[in-house]
């Protein structure tokens, strides 16, 4: 096991009619400004909710926070919550919403530009910001990162070592207006994120690897239930704390990380806005195809204890693994490949080219380079 | 799924040589006190390791805290924090000297005697306090509560609701020097926390179950090769992170829970001084027969996705379940029946009038009153 620090501050406020709660929550001198999407919490009844928890408090609002939030817009927040001496956001809505906000959180306590502390990958200073969580699927409810995109030149740069959320509140009851697609990417971002920090150097922790192979198992067997039953409280409780235990620290205790998938992924989203968890469904089957020889060990543990392959040769195991995997996330309704998506080679060649010359060398080894990342997409063609 | 709050503040410093970074995670005005045990801390290196890392800073010592701390000790380090202005106190030590310092962190924030504070079950105030761990066990590195001895009555009260450590120093290397029967009984507690939170409710919490199994397959495969290689580090890695993970309310969230078994362990180790984790391993086989029913569902999980068992009657495989549980207690090196420790009747009358009078309730149901645990440690005999 490998030396770690631990330290997640986050207060988890789950389940069902907690948003009542929101006027204890925040600090009682906290000068607020709440921050949505594009109003889909108008129509959900969150919107209402929130209104009436915090009836007794000023506040103000900033609206149209985009999916794979802009640096663009979220300067325009910056700027407003400067003016109003802002010292604690609320950000209301999905992990969109809510990473947006962590750059407002910093870039309100900061006078570098925006982007710039996406570049420099952390922000030394931040006010206060937490969630009320809408869209179970990024984790970033219960972590210190976030993803920003430039849409002027078409990049998405992830950036962390911020503050973590003073708290988030989840109500599952919440997910009952999330579209089939909505549920099916954020299932795919979920099980995605278990596989980066599990599907990396073998004989770590067994306990890392047994939580991780926990919430696996729960995704599988969620996933076709919620298509029946999308409005199942206990199931979409199930999918909620899966995918804020997916990416709060609590299964990367000691052990390597890979992120390359997520990383490749956030280029097809920055290219052609395909939506986060749905790239990463792209990604993934490719890293693993490729990474074959590397994830060994783990890619038959994985098979043996999520798919309960036991049969064949190693080699073989392995290969059915990463075929149940690629059929899990097309039983979702997602596709898997760059061709059903119209994506050629040009694209591929253009990520390469952007790898390389950033010097990327992604990966628990460190190896995933430009050229590696071209072998990836090109295996998921 | 329950709805639930979760928030564990602690920072968690695991790894081999983090005990020399004791100095950066206390805070640079703290008015220090540390507290230790009997003196094992000098034989194993630990002491040093703490002198050195503090050797620029100035602190105040407090010697003595025995196993299972005793309120009257811990008045005299209370008083003796009171005198110098102490606002932290670090634990160095065992699970008894943490959770003594817990509840020498109340007193010196109270007027109150410290055994009003324990029997109030929370302290309002606290100074903070952090530990450097050295017996894996009770979990009290990464939570809040702490359970104390009144020797005078041979009493033993747990509480809780008290702040959570400001850090905790976990180098598996310090628990090199554990006895066989140390790493025996830190062993079943740590099992036996998990069964606590786990054999309760069915069809809670997947991700809950998932994990608290993933916690119980590990113990059980660490078990007999720490027996054979107590000098392994990975294994001692998992021990350790294993203890914290039981009972940091990671595997708690959601879900109902019991300690019905705690309560009664308590009694024994109150009145015939049996090590904490060994009385669980005496009285929770005897819970598992006496409630079989109530519990029936979450026994019959358990007993095949923790021991494969997948023949026979539902009746068997809950039987064969509770048998392959005493049998790991067994396996470690522990008795599991009370006449093993010449343990009778009278004894068992006591704990059950104690119940009886205290009006005790206890379990997921709140039915286990002092004439069900007379059926449980008369199941126990």
């Amino acid at each position: 096991m490998k030396n770690f620090t631990f330290q997640n501050p986050t207060k988890l406020v789950f389940g069902k009619g907690q948003i009542a709660k929101l006027s204890n929550l925040i600090p009682a001198d906290a000068s607020l400004m709440i921050t949505y999407g594009f109003g889909s919490v108008k129509k959900n009844g969150v919107y209402d909710q929130v209104v009436d928890a915090l009836k007794d408090r000023k506040y103000i609002e900033f609206w149209g926070i985009e999916a794979n939030p802009h640096v663009e817009t979220l300067r325009k927040a910056i700027d407003l919550g400067k003016e109003n001496n802002i010292d604690f956001v609320l950000a209301v809505g999905g992990g969109s919403v809510l990473d947006g906000t962590k750059l407002i959180a910093a870039g309100i306590a900061n006078d570098k530009d925006a982007w710039d502390i996406v570049l420099s990958g952390y922000a030394k200073e931040q006010i206060n910001y937490a969630s009320v969580m809408t869209v179970p699927a990024t984790g970033s409810e219960m972590n210190s990162g976030a993803v920003i995109t430039r849409a002027e030149t078409k990049e998405k740069y992830s950036f962390g070592g911020i503050k973590y959320p003073y708290f988030s509140i989840l109500d599952p009851e919440v997910t009952y207006s999330l579209s089939e697609h909505q549920v099916a990417c954020g299932l795919a971002d979920a099980y995605t994120h278990v596989l980066e920090q599990y599907l990396t150097t073998p004989n770590q922790s067994r306990i890392m690897d047994r939580w991780a192979e926990g919430i696996l198992l729960s995704i599988i067997e969620i996933a076709p239930k919620i298509k029946a039953n999308p409005h199942d409280y206990n199931l979409m409780a199930d999918y909620m704390l899966a995918a804020t235990l997916a990416l709060n620290d609590f299964i990367r205790m000691g052990v390597t990380e890979d992120w390359s998938t997520h990383m490749i992924g956030h280029e097809l989203t920055a290219l052609h806005g395909i939506t986060h968890g749905h790239s990463l469904a792209i990604v993934m089957p490719g890293t693993m195809r490729v990474m074959k020889e590397q994830k060994w060990d783990k890619l038959l543990q994985y098979g043996e204890r999520v798919f309960n392959i036991v049969e064949g040769s190693d080699s073989d195991k392995i290969d059915k693994a990463i075929e149940m995997t690629e059929l899990f996330y097309r039983s979702l309704g997602l596709t898997t490949r760059l061709s059903e998506e119209n994506i050629g080679e040009e694209t591929i060649q253009t990520i390469a080219n952007r790898f390389n010359e950033r010097g990327f060398a992604l990966g628990e080894n460190k190896n995933v380079t430009g050229d590696v990342t071209k072998r990836i997409l090109e295996s998921s063609r």
